[in-house]
Parts: C-alpha cells; structure tokens; sequence
C-alpha cells in the first residue's frame, strides 16, 4: 500500500515503535490481516497508541478488519526508510565490537557496520566475515568519504568519553554507547546507550526471580 | 528510609521500570531531594506514572519536596532486591559470550554471570577475568549445584532453540536471547531478547537520520 505521508510528518515517538511493529508483524503474525488491538495486546502496548501510531504511517486500515499484514509492512518499511542503507562503525575492536561486526540481524532495519576501528591495530586487516578492521588514524577520513553518520562505542568506560569526542570531531551525529557510561557529547548528537546490564535486570524482574 | 512493601505487591511494569530510576537518580542527580516531576523528564517518562511507581515501593514523597535522594535510591534498592546476588551462566563462549563474561556492569544490579558453556569446550577452562568457561556435558550439573535460574543465549539463530530446550529442561525459568530470532519456551519460563539491531534503529529515527 502506499502512503503520502512524509518521514518528517511522523512524530519521534512514534518512529521509535514502528520497529517493534515491523517485528511483531513479520515474526509473530501469521495471518493475512491484523487489527491494531492484536497488536497492541502481543506487543503489551496501549490500544489508542497503537491506532494512532499506525494512523500516521498507513492508510490501508478498515474497520472490524484492520490493516492488510503485508500491506501494513510495507508502509511501516517505507516510513522507516528501510529501503536504503544506513552505515555505521564501530570503535573498539574487542571481543564485543567484533561479535557486532559480525552480528547479520541489521539488514531488516536498513542498516550496516561498514567496519570497526582499534588503536591496537596498526594495518589494515579483515575479520572472519570478510569485513574490514583499520588503525584509529583511517577514522576521519574513512567516516569524511563513506558519509558515516553513525557510530558505535565498543571501548573499556575509561576510553568511552575520549573516544565519543573523536567520533563527534570527524563528524559522527548518532552514537551507540555499549560502554557501561554516560557519554557528553554537544547539543545535535544523538547518544543512546545499549545497557545489557538493564536487559537482565529487568528480565530477573519479569521472571519474579 | 524503610518501607513495609513487599516485592509481590509491585507490579510488574513498576517493577520493570525500577532500574532506570536507580540508574537516572545515581547519574544523574546531584541534589539532596527530587521530585518525581523531575525523575519523569529526565526520563522521558510520564508524571503521573512515575509518581505511581514511586507511590508503590516508597512512602518517603512530601508535597512540594519531593523525596530524598538516597532514601529513595533505598527503597529502591530494597524493591529490587539487590541486596543479594543472582547468579546466570551464558550458553555459547564464542566472541559475544565471552565479551558479556567479562562485563562488568552487572553488580549494581545484583546480577552476577558465573560462567559459560560451550560445546566447543572440551576441559574446564579460564577467561582473562578468571571465570570459568565449561563443557556442555557440565551444564545440567553446574545449573542444579548453583541453583542458576537465568540463561543467557549467546549462540546463532541455528542453534538458538535447541540451546533454549537444553536451559528449560536444566531448570533455567528466564533466558535472555542475543540470537537474532525468537525462541520457544514452555508456559512458565520468560524470554527476553536483547535486540542490538533494534537499539541501531532507534538511534537512526532518533537522529533523524
């Protein structure tokens, strides 16, 4: 189904869920349409919120039949800006930022780690995966001529803040933190840390353990 | 401060959101008192929900003051029932296993991995942090003997499931799945799965980019 609407008419909120929509239609839902309360109770979601989150990315949705599964997919797709690629890279080639850089479940969300980056490393080198591996002095330039927008701490607390201003300097505005910190970054970038440590809190939480 | 709550009496979703006001009013917050207006900005969060969750697990809220910090940071802690440690094990010791092995963010969670287990692993071995890593044929041993309750899925998406069948039969309630795919588990058992691609997403909407 296609859709009018802009990506910059879609509020953040809302943008923010519609991967978890894409994912609960394309893993959980089997069936050829779907209602917006189904979604709401297999995503544990209020139902107005829902509704009004779908209502601005599709169009395709009836009453007492919903929205089309396939038909809903492809607006949320278009919507997320799925149909390009977004490249990343990492800094810190440890063992995490290589178990990342290998990682193959970003492609449904349009996105890529074109390579990671090491002050250990001194020439350029590939992973298992074929992917590349450079020293820290290849970063501005490769992030000036591949256009990276994205970047991704995979470094010890002690290094993340020094390594969140070089990636800010050569022009990086979206930062995924894996380092158990905060990270000051200036007004214009996006910071958002990956808590592990949270996940399994909150997991022993819902387990009542 | 002390508080006669019992664990039970929180709701889940409370519960679950317990973690990010310990974690913003340990980072965040230099004050000696603040108000749950505050706590819910900070965080993104409702007010109204925020003074509910607060309302549940402490009865330390003055009108116009809000609470104290550190009586609050307790009664927090006391809900969360960190004032132990709960032991996990990791199945499948490749880069990613042996990164979160070696994480060490998880104690103010009070939350400890023990080990992990590989099928590759043929005799009882040490990571540079001095965990141990164990044979697959340890496992059920290891599980009963510690009285583990939480698994933690680190291996691929092929072989994701039956490692989940191998945690269920060992007695493991809660599992954590870092495999890009869900897993089946019997009524009873919670499944959380980390989504460090979804994480990705997010910060591209967020940033706009």
């Amino acid at each position: 189904m296609e859709t009018d609407m802009e990506r910059n008419d879609i509020p953040r909120a809302t943008l923010g869920r519609l991967p978890l929509y894409l994912r609960f239609l394309k893993t959980e839902v089997s069936t050829d349409t779907i209602s917006a309360t189904r979604i709401a109770n297999g995503l544990g979601l209020g139902e107005v919120l829902v509704r009004k989150d779908l209502g601005k990315i599709s169009d395709g949705g009836r009453p007492k039949i919903g929205y089309k599964t396939e038909g809903l997919i492809n607006d949320i797709e278009n919507a997320l800006g799925v149909d390009g690629v977004t490249k990343s890279v990492i800094i810190g080639a440890g063992k995490l930022g290589r178990a990342l850089l290998g990682y193959n479940g970003l492609w449904e969300y349009g996105l890529e780690i074109s390579a990671a980056f090491d002050r250990e490393i001194k020439k350029v080198q590939k992973d298992e995966s074929g992917k590349k591996l450079y020293p820290m002095s290849d970063f501005v330039k490769y992030i000036k001529n591949h256009g990276i927008k994205i970047g991704i701490i995979c470094v010890e607390v002690e290094e993340a803040q020094s390594v969140a201003d070089v990636m800010v300097d050569a022009g990086i505005t979206a930062i995924l933190n894996f380092a158990p910190c905060t990270v000051n970054v200036p007004y214009g970038v996006t910071v958002k840390r990956e808590d592990f440590a949270l996940s399994l809190a909150h997991l022993k939480l819902s387990a009542e353990l």
